[in-house]
């Protein structure tokens, strides 16, 4: 059995945190801590934060509330990875460098080292009839590269919210061999009923990945209300596991040997035709 | 307003005939005749049969049941679009040509001109453990173009069942200006439950057009089971219509305004990043 064989077999084990975010940083912060903490129960390998999971949702904050690389946000995932040797996803947080500001996700590995870091590259302005406005832009800068990094030896890429909606990031990441792809987010309860489940149960699908979706809880009282319904779904495009709207803590080992086992039963990375795709 | 306006606000009436198949080539034109007859009543611009509408759904059939263009199943359908003046996306055949035989779709227009031709792109050859089993390159061979035509001026894209696993392909017709993708199919009780529904969602989802699949309905006594269901889906990735497994008639307008106003409300075709995808 050779190395690779060897890694696809590995089963790992993911927490999502779907917490609730206030208008306090420091509580934001103090809570996200509470709950990792609480997941370690499950000795995850992969712990994954939400979306602006240290801001409220909504453009007006996200000045005040970012910080530069290295600061608050960024020392207490460092420091909280190292502490229980786990590796962190860190949702994302608005970030500052050069005065601009990015929705940016940190990772962390077991040994509190920044070892990944994304910048949202699909702004999310919509404007729904009866239904959601928001202008990222408005404030945010876009990203400009995609993310790929290896947690344990495995290959996992990095989409933020809005990203989903673009199959060819997916894509691209796919091909340059991420398993499993992490999606910290915040849908709305306009796109959320309309959208969630089927934008990742078939991305991963089409690629036969998993998927992970971390979602904010939803907040009665915050002007932006997520959707929650955090989710882990599988390469066949199943879901395996999914939350409500509630602060709660999703836990699952996912079996990446059920890759191979997706991509030998209906052989569509086989099929491809890029003949007639250009 | 001026002409592009004017034919985005149309409305189309699409009939889709959700037929049995057996191993009678010529009772299966009599039954595909007495639906779209049935479905006039309806006063359908467009009229779709399934995969396969002549023969069944099985690698066996499709030598002996295979004709030239310009043959038996070519003229019903001639004839009867030129009849009722209405536009036929006819479903699909085995076609035989230079000794090849294909799974083709034609279609005729309502003077009974073929104004267009598809060969399905991505052959089915899948073996699901303890599910379907189904190998069309025994027998088939691929074709090499896709296809993109006007209907009553409007710009329609065709796929053939398995081809919707591709979503390279439905991007292209998009792009082309499809607005419409038709797709004869006959997935199966195993790819059926998991895979028909997201597939042409988040297809229509992501591409900001409608998609109308085509299935033949369960044959109880044939070999292979289809999974029938078929549906009209909408821009939003909703879908507008679905029947059960039964022989039965699918028909709906659609209103193509509903493009110009998903593309303006979630912009997603305008956030596009090429320069990320490469």
């Amino acid at each position: 059995m050779d190395r690779r064989n060897k890694l696809i077999k590995r089963k790992v084990r993911i927490s999502v945190i779907q917490m609730l975010v206030n208008k306090e940083k420091k509580d934001n912060l103090e809570n996200a801590k509470r709950l990792i903490i609480q997941s370690l129960k499950f000795n995850p390998d992969i712990v994954v934060l939400p979306e602006m999971f240290n801001c409220p949702y909504d453009v007006k904050y996200f000045p005040s509330f970012s910080e530069k690389e290295g600061e608050i946000t960024w020392n207490f995932l460092s420091n909280i990875s190292k502490e229980h040797k786990i590796n962190i996803i860190g949702g994302s947080i608005p970030e500052i460098h050069n005065d601009k500001i990015y929705n940016t996700c940190y990772i962390f590995n077991r040994s509190g080292n920044q070892i990944g870091k994304y910048r949202k590259t699909h702004l999310f302005d919509v404007d729904i009839k009866n239904g959601q406005y928001f202008k990222e832009s408005d404030v945010l800068t876009a990203g400009n590269s995609l993310e790929i990094i290896s947690i344990d030896e495995i290959k996992v890429g990095i989409l933020i919210c809005y990203d989903i909606r673009f199959p060819e990031i997916t894509r691209k990441l796919m091909r340059e061999g991420a398993k499993i792809i992490f999606v910290p987010a915040a849908f709305n309860m306009t796109t959320g009923p309309l959208h969630w489940e089927i934008l990742f149960r078939t991305r991963a699908l089409d690629n036969q990945i998993f998927f992970i979706a971390a979602s904010q809880a939803r907040n009665p009282l915050s002007s932006y209300k997520a959707y929650g319904n955090s989710l882990i779904c599988d390469p066949w495009g199943r879901i395996l596991k999914k939350l409500d709207e509630k602060e709660r803590i999703l836990s699952k080992e996912i079996d990446l040997s059920e890759i191979p086992r997706v991509r030998n039963q209906i052989p569509v990375l086989k099929h491809f035709r890029e003949d007639l795709y250009k």
